[in-house]
């Protein structure tokens, strides 16, 4: 999708967030601000928002020398996932329909997010995890994914956020045979790097990243490794609402899964709360 | 007080909402955000607040050819607060302390924004002009503002948004033989200029206008005779964020009435409530 009028003012907001999170120096936050308004006010506007944000927190990384702010952040996520996962595999245990309580956790998982949610708060996590549980979900859409993720021979299943990547292990696991994980090439936000993969517990499937810092996939930037293993799955899989930004137009079999975190993509996609859990299958 | 990086995402926002009020074509709105983000990126630091959003909205302005893009909305504010106020008045006649109540309904009209809350509902507005009955307020700051105004040779009232500014008759009719009532020059957001006087019924007592579109008090920007009505006032009385923002280091005896809209107020204001009551003199 490209970018609309509505994304400016949250990549702007953002940039205000992490150039308060990288520097106490009234000066250096207002260095980065006015670089972020200037690189907007001359916006391409063929990108999508998280080419956008790229570019963002491109200038963010070069004026505050800080190129992971995020990494304390992610590494708690990890753990507090990591420390999560025990009681979720007792609820699929325990579960009728394992493959939808699978799906409806790794959706789950995407509400850990210091992008799209900014107050994002690590301490209710827990909860807003647990209560996908009871919420609306679509299950022929699952019922779709699970035909489709075992009749694929190759499937590239890209990641989105830390934390959220370690609840990807419960889907990823069942079908590690054929999986390849795809993640971004360097920091950006809280998504998951190659750094992360091994904490996470995903060093059981091959994996490629984008070489790039786009926060979602981008078709322009992402590196040819990355294109060309996703381009030569059966089936793509891919988490977050970045992702979707980046690849709603792609033409080739791919499944989202993801938490809809604002009012543009919920309109984007069409008559659905914000919030919800969202799989959304396309070319299947 | 200067301009904060947190009011800078909210001053885009506010443009984003404009652009999108006084334009259906993608082209122009784009052309008032890049024109918004260009302006704020050479940000002068030492201007107020709603300086800069005057710098904004001159832009939209000149850009869109729309002058005053919130017309139809202050004239339904206005004929909402005008429907409002039998029953105000019949409260403030049953109340103990009148002057008590006529200072939570004035405050309590400062909720009717369309700048600092955009997507502020004439619906509920009723609800919340009533609620602020019960709401905590400072009653040593309403004696010193009765003594004040009962002391002063005159007073210079600033009023701040249309439909607000009905109910500031409230106050201004026990006191005008002493009044001059100030309002912003020329059209800017939904406050109120001298197009909207008489409609509020506020036309029983002698106006100056700022002869500027800042939503607030510039003293930069306003012309002499305003400044020099303001000075040689006993006291002035000042309503809402706007006139705040720009006026909180005016060094001569003012009283602040409004509701704190957010966390940069709330913030400098000093542990205080978003949404509280507030008055606060100073310099008295």
């Amino acid at each position: 999708m490209k970018i609309q009028i509505d994304c400016i003012p949250c990549l702007i907001s953002q940039a205000v967030h992490i150039a308060k999170m990288v520097s106490t120096d009234d000066a250096v936050r207002y260095e980065i601000i006015k670089k972020t308004l200037a690189d907007a006010s001359n916006m391409d506007l063929s990108l999508t928002p998280p080419e956008q944000a790229r570019l963002i927190h491109q200038a963010i990384k070069t004026i505050s020398k800080v190129d992971d702010p995020y990494l304390e952040i992610k590494d708690m996520s990890t753990k507090f996932a990591l420390e999560l996962m025990p009681d979720l595999r007792k609820i699929i245990e325990n579960s009728k329909n394992k493959f939808e309580t699978i799906i409806r956790f790794v959706i789950a998982g995407n509400i850990i997010d210091f992008g799209a949610i900014r107050d994002f708060d690590l301490n209710t996590a827990r909860e807003r995890v647990l209560e996908v549980f009871d919420m609306p979900i679509d299950l022929t859409a699952i019922k779709t994914l699970e035909q489709s993720m075992d009749k694929a021979k190759k499937i590239f299943y890209i990641a989105d956020n830390c934390g959220e990547a370690v609840l990807d292990r419960l889907l990823i696991e069942r079908y590690s045979d054929k999986i390849t994980l795809g993640v971004r090439g360097k920091p950006i936000i809280n998504d998951i790097t190659p750094r992360e993969i091994k904490a996470s517990k995903l060093d059981i499937v091959p994996y490629v990243d984008t070489g790039d810092m786009t926060p979602g996939v981008s078709l322009r930037y992402s590196n040819k490794e990355f294109l060309d293993t996703m381009n030569s799955a059966d089936l793509v899989i891919a988490k977050g609402q970045g992702n979707y930004e980046t690849l709603n137009e792609y033409n080739r079999p791919i499944v989202f899964l993801l938490r809809a975190k604002c009012q543009v993509i919920t309109d984007l996609i069409g008559n659905i709360k914000q919030g919800s859990l969202q799989v959304i299958p396309k070319n299947i």
